[in-house]
């Protein structure tokens, strides 16, 4: 029986890069411009060698970019921006974020509320088709892509 | 200076019931359908003792649920179903695969295309507002919710 490949999958492979509750808290912190080191220790309360090696590994895949600063009479820091591929995680945030604040919230609701800087109503991820249907999960056919392969015995 | 309860952030609790390398693969296979300890083993080539941990959770935590089943001639054994909670989890899932598509997959292309099932279009997510505009990025604003406390200090 031929199967599709696990290692060439988009999912495996995205979590090989991102699928780390602490990476994933600094992609959150990144989002709301908490870009420096000491600020992201603190407001994550991570252990700093836990930190540095994510960071390092972000920037390496180039999900973050180091871009040095310097304050008054300080030497010369880096702080972490997101790149355009850091930015392209963001459905991945807010995914993350409407799960939690169906399942996980307190009874008075959700800290946190995303919404349109356009017209302020309430932001949220969709499932849609590319003729622009709302689809339903129950409704996705997964199809073998241009990169399938057999599956190794 | 007042700040967010990062405590009371549904993106960390979403992360602290699946924020896992294997939990999400395992979903992931429970989204094709895959829904028996034995199958689940050797497609993920995880440790079994690493499987059985994560079933527990996903069965306690109401992610998926526990259904006995029979072989003929066998004892009764149980497989693994998603919950309506489960089922909530696929846009976290599609997200992840499109980032992995966008950024991770061979020159040929991904080896997966969700497509909808009714017009066989390929499926994505989407930002929208309530309101059904598209949403950018750079648009949106995250606002104090119902359930937002001040920082501890």
């Amino acid at each position: 029986m031929t199967s599709l490949d696990n290692e060439n999958c988009s999912i495996a492979r995205t979590l090989s890069v991102l699928g780390d509750r602490w990476t994933l808290l600094v992609l959150r912190e990144a989002f709301r411009d908490v870009r420096r080191f000491e600020d992201l220790q603190q407001r994550l309360g991570v252990a700093r060698d836990v930190l540095t090696v994510r960071l390092r590994r972000l920037v390496d895949e180039g999900v973050l970019e180091r871009v040095p600063y310097r304050e008054p009479g300080q030497r010369q820091r880096w702080e972490y921006r997101l790149t355009a591929k850091g930015l392209d995680a963001y459905p991945i945030l807010v995914s993350l974020l409407a799960w939690g604040d169906r399942h996980k919230a307190d009874p008075e609701g959700p800290s946190v509320v995303l919404t349109h800087a356009g017209c302020g109503a309430p932001v949220h991820t969709e499932l849609r088709c590319e003729h622009g249907h709302a689809v339903d999960v129950h409704e996705v056919r997964p199809r073998r892509g241009p990169g399938a392969r057999p599956r190794a015995a």
